[in-house]
């Protein structure tokens, strides 16, 4: 029905984070409301980015990411209580941007409950505008990317 | 960078949704979150259910729709205070799924602020499988694809 | 078995916040989440704030409004769809703070769902501690006690 | 300027329930927003009652607890990266309802970020309205009480 490659496997992705689910995630239809996975990937993301060493404008850095666009394809219901392992990995690395993909698993399993997708900009938060990737970052961002 | 059509304009989508941003929509960096404007999505697909008939599990029906993927593509921050006017469209109707695009603009303007694409599945509730879409909701659905 | 003033009417309220119920605001008990209120109340605060002209460190001023405190009586459940209109009056002005309180009325009727109460402190965002409501907004805020 | 009591320490209370702060939990303001409190406090009921083995609507009863009221005192303000640690106790337990309060602590300190109360009614779901707390169940709340 749709495009997902339901075959990802947790050794393709190259950063992790757990998230637990909060009961207040969920819906009205019992299960964690599909706006609220995009909350975990921006968590992933944040996270992958502070290990980094990117803080954005936090860090009164006048560059940093910003989200040009990002897809999920839901493949199982969660329901509280539940820990999320959220699997990431730089999929290609551009002159202004790069993207990124997430394998979203229950935690522990190899049992898929999503994937992603997203493309970050790299900004000039002044200029209001994409800008080069920075050497260091290019460097810093090609060590998450699936080398197999 | 993105495959985003820029070039999407009013006239192009047949149901309206207005939403006034909240304040608490916007994230840290100031400006409205990415993933709050799957929530504007959300609330333009479930008016457009309603206004078809589909009122779901919470109509206490046997079938209903459930999202299986989501897609958005950000062009422009938007700050409160603000309303978005979210147009959408039925994309193609498939057996089991149906799939519609959205423009989200700034109100009363063609100022574009995203675009975003979403596939919907026809489910069986008890049998937590996707069923044929009725003939009669398949009709509905059809009043809402762009015909020009 | 709470304290509420169940008998609060809508004469009562000086300033005016509607609030339209999205889909996504319930939880998985099918009615609006108790957290959201409290997002209904900053709606309606933020917006008497910008009537005054208040616009706290988003306006680039050195001086602002910070939540002290914050309380909500839930009378009523509240279902999508709904538009729930949101009374607010200031209560009292103290030196470095001032209190409101709420009621949440399902749209157009006298049916209270729910009653609220605030403290709002004047803070120096620099200095990080409250400091004196200046007389200009000490009188602005007095146009929204109920005088009655 | 409130009354919170800011000598709240940790060993007045008996659950404890550790929540990590999400990215967008922020808001505008660059800190964690006001209302995102009460899903923390709300987590950490939910773990309690579940505990007790509470399970409400989701575990097909026909009674259950339901929120009445709740407040809360911000003291400090909670910036992302953090985990904050939501301490509870249930303060008295009445014929149909149960008062509760909390301190919400930094990670491993006695720093106080916030302070809360909450008044939760045994609902019969299908009558829509509060009955007797069951014998178990007040045995179950009063071990969660400082006896001390």
């Amino acid at each position: 029905m749709t495009m997902t490659d339901q075959t990802m496997t947790r050794d393709q992705y190259t950063f992790w984070k757990e998230i637990e689910v909060r009961w207040g995630d969920m819906d009205s239809m019992g299960h964690v409301n599909n706006t609220v996975y995009f909350t975990y990937l921006e968590s992933a993301r944040v996270e992958m980015f502070r290990t980094i060493g990117i803080t954005g404008r936090q860090g009164n850095n006048s560059q940093g990411p910003t989200l040009v666009s990002v897809s999920c394809d839901f493949i199982q219901q969660v329901v509280f209580p539940a820990i999320v392992d959220v699997g990431a990995r730089v999929e290609s690395i551009g002159h202004r941007s790069f993207r990124m993909s997430y394998g979203l698993f229950l935690h522990g399993t190899d049992e898929l409950v999503a994937t992603a997708n997203s493309v970050t900009a790299w900004i000039d938060y002044a200029a209001e505008r994409s800008v080069e990737i920075p050497e260091e970052l290019r460097e810093a961002l090609g060590k998450y990317q699936n080398k197999k």
